[in-house]
C-alpha cells in the first residue's frame, strides 16, 4: 500500500509501530498510542515526561516552531517543559546564516517558555531542499499532577482556549498569499492572520490549568484541526465528546480565510488551542486559571459515555467522527499540486 | 559562509549553537558541547541522561541503526540506556512496506539492548528521496557512576575496544560494492566488511566498563574515526592524549579496503569501537570487565598534560590533530560525485 503525505494512519501505527516497542519496562507509565504524544516514565515519587517531534514542511521561523510545538506536548501533561534537544538538519550550499537563524529562533522559542537547550546535533544533509528540525522535549512531574489524554471521564467538562485554527490560519495566510489575494482577501487580515503563529505556545496556560488539580485530560490539537484533537482524545480515554459549534470560538480572520479556500476552520491544523477535560465541580477553578494567565477558554462541550467525537453544527446537523481526521490543509497542498501540473 | 557537507565545525558551532541555549537550568550537569554527546540532568540522588541523533545518510537497516546510535551515545555515560523515541520520517510515494521494513529494524535493535521504545512520530514527508530516522535515546544512573567525555586526567591509560573504522568499512562495502570490485578486492573479504554493521553497539561493554568505577572518561568515536573521537575527548577533558597506531587494532578487511581507496582507517567513521580512559591502578579491572562482555580490549596510549592528540604513527612520524577531522568516507563521496558529473 502506498502511504499518503502526512501522519500514517491509526491503523498502520497500531499494526506497524505500536506492536514493536523493544522490550517492555515497567517504569513506562505511557508508551506510544493513538492520541498519546509524550511518553511518561516512572522515576519514584516524579515522571519524566518527554516528546520527540519533526518539523519538515514549514518555511519560516522552523527554530521557534520546533520548540514550541514539542514543548506543548510535554506541557500538556502538567511537567514544565524544562530541558530541550534540537537536531538541525541543513541543506547542501547552505549559507552559515541559515544556521544562524535557525539556533537564534531555538534560543527566543526557549527562553520564552523559561526552557534549556541541552543537547542535539547539526549537520547539513545531502539532498535536502530545506532545512528541518527535530526537538525533544522534557519534564519533570510530580505522579499526582500527571495529566495524560487518558483520564477523560463521563460527566466531564471540556474547555477549549483560544481559537480553532490559528496555527492553521497563519501557515495558509504565509503560504498561499497570493491565492489570498486574489480571492479579494484584504492585504490587513492576510497580515493580522500571519501573526496567529505567535500564538502556538499553550505550556503557561496548560501548566496553570493542571495545577488546579481540575483537568482530567489534556490534549494539544495539531494537525487534523480541532475535531482531529477531540478524536484524538476521545481515543486515547475511551470515551465519546460532545462538542457544539456555536460555543467554540473561530477568529474572523480564520472564517474569512477558510471561506475563501472552502475548508473547514474544525479541522485545520490547530496548534495553540488547548483542549482540556475537567471535573465540573472544577470547572471555574480551571477556567480562572488560564485567565489569569492572559488566555480566553471556553466551554464547548462534554464528556459521555460511548467512543469517538459527535459534533453538532450551527446548521443542526450532526457529525459523529472516530478515525483520524486529514488535515484541511493537506487539501490545499494537493489542490496546490495538481494547478502546477496542468 | 557556505557550510561543507557533514557535522558542522567546531567554531561555528560555539559561535552560533552553543552561546544559544535558552534559559540557564542549575539541573544541567552537563550541556552541548565539542565531544559532548549525551545531555545529563541532576534528578537528586541520580542522574538522566539524554542523546538524540539523525541517521540520513543510510540506505540499509537505518531503523536498526539510528537505535544503536544513540543508545551507544547514552551508554558512554554509564546510563543503561532503557527509553528510546523514533521520529521516522518517510518519502512520498513510500510503500507501507518500507515502514514495516523499519519499525521491525528499530524493535529488533532495542530488543538488542534491552530498551523500550516510548514514543516517537511517522510521517510521509514531501521532497525526500530516502526514509530518515531520528531517534532519541534516555537512561538513568546514579550521581556516583556517571562517566562523561570531560573525566580524563593526566596519568590515565587508554583503551579501546573491537577495532577502529568497523563502521566505515562496513558502509564502504555496501555502498561502494562496484568500485571495491574493480580495484580486484575479493568478494569474500566484501561480504565479511558488511557484517561489520553488526558490531556497531558499544552498550554492553561501556555499562560494564564503566560499573568498575575505574573509567574516567568515555567516548564513541563516530564521523572522524577514532582519531576523531580521540580529539573529541581530549579537548572535552583538556588534555592530551598520545596513543600509538602499532597498538590499535585493525582488521584485515578493514586495512585491504582502506588501501585499496587510499584512506586512512584511523580517520573512518568508526561506531562500535569505543575509547575509555581508566584511572592506572584500576586498568585491569576494566579490561577484565570489558573481556566478560566477549569484546576485545587493547590499551593504545596515555593521557598527558597538554591539549589535542598526539598520534604516534608506525612509520615514526608523530602528528599532532586538535580540531575536527573530516571524516574519510566524506572524501569518497566527493570522488563519486566528481565521477558523476565528469
Amino acid at each position: 500500500m502506498t502511504l499518503a503525505l502526512g501522519k500514517v494512519p491509526y491503523s498502520l501505527l497500531e499494526k506497524k509501530v505500536f506492536t514493536r516497542l523493544g522490550v517492555k519496562d515497567e517504569a513506562v507509565i505511557l508508551g506510544p498510542g493513538i492520541g498519546l504524544d509524550s511518553a511518561v516514565i516512572d522515576l519514584g515519587p516524579r515522571v519524566l515526561v518527554i516528546h520527540c517531534d519533526p518539523i519538515t514542511e514549514a518555511k519560516k521561523r522552523i527554530g521557534w516552531l520546533s520548540v514550541h510545538i514539542s514543548a506543548n506536548d510535554v506541557a500538556v501533561c502538567g511537567a514544565k517543559p524544562r530541558w530541550l534537544l534540537s537536531v538541525i538538519l541543513l541543506p547542501e550550499g547552505s549559507d552559515e546564516s541559515v544556521l544562524d537563524e535557525i539556533t537564534a529562533d531555538i534560543d527566543r522559542a526557549a527562553k520564552e517558555i523559561e526552557a534549556s537547550i541541552v543537547g542535539g546535533h547539526t549537520e547539513v544533509t545531502p539532498r535536502l531542499d530545506r532545512p528541518m528540525v527535530i526537538t525533544t522535549a522534557a519534564g519533570i512531574v510530580s505522579k499526582k499532577r500527571l495529566v495524560t489524554a487518558t483520564g477523560a471521564k463521563p460527566g466531564d467538562l471540556v474547555i477549549a482556549t483560544k481559537s480553532v485554527g490559528i496555527e492553521g490560519t497563519a501557515i495558509i495566510a504565509e503560504d498561499f498569499e497570493e491565492d489570498l489575494r486574489s480571492r479579494a482577501i484584504p492585504v490587513r487580515i492576510i497580515e493580522r492572520a500571519k501573526t496567529f503563529i505567535e500564538d502556538i505556545s499553550i505550556v503557561k496556560e496548560a501548566i496553570a490549568a493542571i495545577h488546579t488539580g481540575g483537568v482530567t485530560a489534556a490534549h494539544d490539537p495539531t494537525e487534523g484541526g480541532f475535531i482531529g484533537g477531540l478524536v484524538e482524545l476521545a481515543k486515547a480515554s475511551n470515551v465519546m465528546i460532545e462538542v457544539h459549534e456555536d460555543k467554540i470560538p473561530v477568529r474572523s480572520e480564520t472564517k474569512v480565510i477558510c471561506e475563501a479556500l472552502s475548508i473547514d476552520p474544525f479541522k485545520l491544523i490547530s496548534s495553540g488551542s488547548l483542549i482540556l477535560t475537567v471535573k465540573e465541580n472544577m470547572f471555574e477553578s480551571v477556567m480562572s486559571a488560564i485567565r489569569r494567565e492572559g488566555v480566553d477558554a471556553y466551554m464547548v462541550g462534554r464528556v459521555v459515555e460511548g467512543s469517538g467525537v459527535k459534533f453538532y453544527r450551527k446548521s443542526g446537523s450532526v457529525e459523529v467522527y472516530e478515525e483520524m481526521i486529514i488535515d484541511e490543509i493537506t487539501k490545499l497542498w494537493e489542490r496546490e499540486k495538481h494547478d502546477s501540473i496542468y
